[in-house]
């Protein structure tokens, strides 16, 4: 196992509304606080915002892509949406590896989203298996 | 609060290929697995499967479109990949309440996805706050 803890990696992309329409349209999950501005004003958040599953697509994406990148078999993912993001926020997904299994190989991973401010918007933990 | 334990919908749809491609373009997770044919092929899986997070995504779809649709804020979801998704593979996603909280409006569903054979794919939990 090339991976131990305290390693990590980050990738950053800023959420447009056109990915929202197009996270609508893959997942089918069109309600209106993603997509009715009107409808979301009138909401605690003020205004429309991005589907969680979109921003946690980051995680996938920093796990798939760089850490543990080729090789990753994703195990399980849990996911607080602990604040809004809203479109034209800039999110940076960051995993750094917490344990290393010692019996198989598959590491656990902290993932946290922040954004362009430093809060935290997504906090979790995943699971995964590297080949 | 509208809703009691044992209530329960369900989205179904398809995984194409095209939508695989769609998830790695809007998440940026480009990994092998999903997208190279050859590579896959040498793998555990015998070829592509689909981003965890796509196929999750039919969990936001259910949540937000269906129960508890409108008004929903999704606090958190836990996710266990159990199984491959292959394009062609037909999904469906099923929330079922499992509580509803006394003090404020949180329901917690188990949520569940399975393929055309009826073999589950993802399991998991969400926690959702009615507005």
């Amino acid at each position: 196992m090339k991976f131990k803890p305290g390693d990590t990696a980050s990738v950053t992309k800023t959420i447009t509304e056109e990915d929202i329409e197009k996270f609508a349209e893959l997942s089918g999950d069109r309600n209106s606080i993603h997509l009715d501005q009107d409808y979301a004003a009138g909401t605690r958040f003020h205004g429309c915002i991005a589907h969680g599953m979109l921003t946690s697509s980051l995680i996938s994406n920093v796990i798939g892509n760089h850490l543990p990148g080729l090789g990753s078999i994703y195990l399980g993912q849990n996911l607080k949406f602990v604040a809004p993001v809203f479109a034209g926020d800039t999110i940076t997904a960051r995993a750094t590896v917490t344990s290393v299994r010692d019996d198989k190989p598959v590491v656990t991973l902290e993932t946290v989203c922040t954004n362009q401010r430093g809060e935290i918007v997504i906090q979790g933990e995943a699971a995964v298996l590297v080949e």
